[in-house]
């Protein structure tokens, strides 16, 4: 059992989705922020600015807003639908939009390919709480 | 001039909305995080648990939101328009309701009134660039 | 293979310290930052404001230095020794603290004996990269 | 007065340290982390990737540093020093290197002028409130 689900099951507070719909999310989220710190980071190591300003931009976002909703996830005090919603959407928007800028560079650059993953998935978990709330 | 100012007129790339627009949502934006920090702790400190704890959980929230909108909006290079609504949409949002509910206490707590304030500027300041945009 | 690894695997510049210590702190400051942030609201939830206040306050502060630690080390290019070092000092520290808290409540809360879990491998990891620097 | 100065002397908890000292260095924090995410944007939209490389990425970390501290110092329920001197240390020495970096870049680009002023200010202001703990 890993940590997140843990500390959902231990919370005093039920969650208010699924605990498995709202694990993957919470868990999609932060391994999505770290994987676009880190794709921004190799992007910009590979020097070819013409290319890729797009993507590091794009990765640099989609971090802050992955980041921001992993954690209004990980609360269950005092639960406001609205404001998850809020979180969701835009997380799922930042990582459609970033997901499909780094399919673009996936055949050239792996982390790119990597990163496009973890935008999918995160995107989709998203959208999986969303239809749950 | 703030240090705001300066850096969005000195960044290579000119801003993709009007100037003075964007400084006052960034300025908004970061303000709003550090009120809305300040007020979960204020209220915390207050211990009336009862009947703050919504705030409590809204303002820590809303702080995360207002925090990746910030640095969204501080980048000029390689500007996408639709990630940029989506993270505005969502601050805007969250901005609304943690400013609906710490007005509710503006009453009792000054705190809570501060950082009504703090939320309204901020959202009026996320409309504003979503117009112009 | 995690998404970690394969990040740091596929960046164009190699890691500074050998790569599995330092896929092992960034997953373990990223963990973290989750546990911390759910132990806090969790601790909240608990309404034992007088016995989990100090918990809560240190949960949250935790949260923000090992997020920040999680990103720092997530990069590879222009790496900076001494950045690391005061961010991986400040990490190991906070997370000390947190953890030495969450454990005097351990017995009592299941949250607080898995965030006082991972504050402790979190502490660990950065002090094995710190060797490895 | 700013909203920092009213939200310090709202909460119910006093400082810990003199408020002046106190509101000064939050507000040095959280511009610094402007200055610094748009220093990286500005720097990036330079082009000349061979000679900022290195200040983009201190900008970056020096980011997530003030970010984290800044909050930490907003909080004032169940202060914890040692927390603070973890946050407040890391935080100074990330803003010398940052800064001493920028200065380095300060003749040819304004924006690094600008972020090298943010970052000598914080560094000052966080070694103030360490003195004053």
């Amino acid at each position: 059992m890993t940590h997140v689900q843990q500390m959902v099951q231990t919370n005093p507070t039920q969650a208010s989705v699924d605990e498995s719909t709202l694990v993957e999310c919470i868990e999609a989220c932060f391994d999505c922020a770290q994987s676009c710190t880190a794709c921004a980071d190799a992007c910009f190591g590979e020097g070819d600015l013409q290319m890729l300003a797009r993507c590091i931009r794009l990765c640099l976002d989609c971090t802050e807003v992955c980041e921001a909703t992993g954690k209004i996830l990980s609360r269950q005090t005092a639960f406001d639908a609205e404001m998850a919603r809020a979180a969701l959407e835009a997380c799922a928007r930042a990582c459609r939009i970033c997901g499909d800028e780094c399919e673009q560079h996936a055949e050239h650059h792996e982390h790119c390919r990597v990163c496009a993953e973890a935008c999918r998935r995160c995107e989709q978990a998203c959208n999986n709480v969303l239809s749950a709330i």
